[in-house]
């Protein structure tokens, strides 16, 4: 399998996904921007802003190779001469709060000398935590992730637990998922297993959304819901910009601006001090914003 | 000078601030969160929310001592066994977007072993330059700086046009303003007079963002000049949390998180590529946001 053969495998998986986004959300249709990268490679940003289900969001794919700088080997893993990276990140803002945010991202990395990984992650961000809905999110994760190993699912749901948390807020930026990095062939995996756990991953994600979607996007909204729904995005926008790795790393290394950002919702607020009423479903939910909630064997 | 001498007028210097901002504002009322900080020291945090010039500001007095952490040792230049530092730090967000977001910061630090500096800064961020008003700001505080020496605003202007810019977004986070950093006593000024220097640029603050506010507030305000607003608040929010080192220093080591993003606005948006339209007023300003503009010498 060449570096080719996962970058088509890539875009077809972002044509799918956004074929699929564009039926759930039956009005809005994503705009293209094609871009190049000066050293090397680039990629098909696509955007979707819908007065439908989704408010804002952005499924990019992007292939990007070439020398590896000074300042990719200072804040990456990356080693050698040159590099190739090939992936899809997805981000999804919907217009009513009882709709949660959701992201997902895969990606292949591949080195001069041959080195390759695969790494990857979904997370769900309800704006108001509902178990049962958290808890047929994490069941779906598990379902593809045995097919591959049984150790999958145990191990990339502590590792999203860990990746997607706030630590100046000491809370997670929603109930998790899966999170995964540096996975290459071993005794028990190919590289095509390795390629095919990320793209049946992809493919169940358009299902993932759905059953969530389908749930709260016919809802009433207060204005109380509204305005912790734009808190929430705050609190999203603080992730993105002080602790997520893939933002950090391509605003500092010149990645397109407008792509990386795209993860960034139309609306997001902040009050100060704002504490939830004890016993109001604000405040359930904060409480709910807590690493290892074992969400499959949830009641 | 003692370091409690400094502290003393710096809680003054808050004091000072907070009550002509009140007059200013009219009707908003500060409301203030005293902390205590573990390992030493605390602070008085105070809020204003008011319906009238300020829809939300905050003017934090800190004063912290304790041991140099490892944490501060990798990411900060402080050395030695244990710190004091001291200061007063103010961020005002304005309802009008015809009146510019405003910041200043004055802070000192001292070492165990007495070295000590002082820093600082103030930058406006209009939401519309209007140069006439950008070169009023720079002339007063030229005026503060040639007292005490005329090498200072060349020097800390040309400092705040580097330190106050957005590199992923290749512009400045407004007209900037003044920063300085390590600032000691020399040949030519003593420690006093290095701290009334601060002092005085304190004191100038509310007469500075006075001038600005009564040109703009009572403006009427037209719903693409608020959506406008609310986008240069979005940089406004990428600059804080992704570049500004008091913020990242703050959140990294375990600072008071309300009392660090009070300087994050109420609302702010992003829209994918929003690229002002030719000939308009947000394009004009767009193409001022450019470092090393004379703006004292403008016309």
């Amino acid at each position: 399998m060449t570096k080719d053969d996962v970058a088509r495998e890539m875009r077809d998986l972002q044509d799918y996904i956004c074929g699929e986004l564009e039926k759930l959300d039956t009005k809005g249709r994503f705009i293209e921007d094609k871009w190049q990268r000066e050293q090397g490679g680039g990629g098909r940003t696509r955007i979707i802003e819908s007065d439908q289900l989704i408010e804002k969001g952005g499924v990019n794919f992007s292939e990007v190779y070439g020398d590896v700088t000074p300042m990719m080997k200072n804040n990456t893993e990356i080693t050698g001469d040159s590099f190739f990276a090939t992936g899809v990140s997805i981000v999804l803002h919907p217009n009513n709060p009882h709709v949660p945010i959701i992201h997902m991202n895969v990606r292949y990395f591949e080195m001069d000398n041959g080195t390759y990984w695969f790494g990857g992650g979904i997370d769900l961000t309800p704006h108001y935590i509902v178990p049962a809905q958290a808890k047929e999110f994490h069941l779906g994760l598990k379902t593809v992730c045995d097919k591959y190993s049984e150790n999958f699912y145990l191990k990339f749901k502590t590792w999203a637990d860990n990746y997607f948390f706030i630590p100046h807020r000491d809370e997670t930026r929603g109930i998790g998922g899966i999170f995964f990095d540096h996975i290459s062939e071993d005794a028990s995996l190919s590289k095509q297993d390795i390629l095919s756990f990320c793209m049946n991953l992809g493919r169940e994600f358009p299902k993932l959304y759905q059953y969530q979607a389908e749930l709260g996007r016919e809802k009433e909204i207060s204005e109380e819901e509204s305005a912790w729904m734009h808190l929430r995005r705050g609190r999203y926008v603080e992730f993105n910009l002080v602790h997520d790795r893939g933002t950090k790393f391509g605003l500092v290394s010149g990645g397109r601006t407008e792509s990386i950002l795209m993860s960034l919702p139309k609306n997001a607020s902040w009050v100060y001090n704002n504490v939830p009423v004890v016993g109001s479903k604000e405040q359930q939910t904060q409480e709910l914003l807590v690493k290892n909630v074992d969400w499959v064997n949830f009641h």
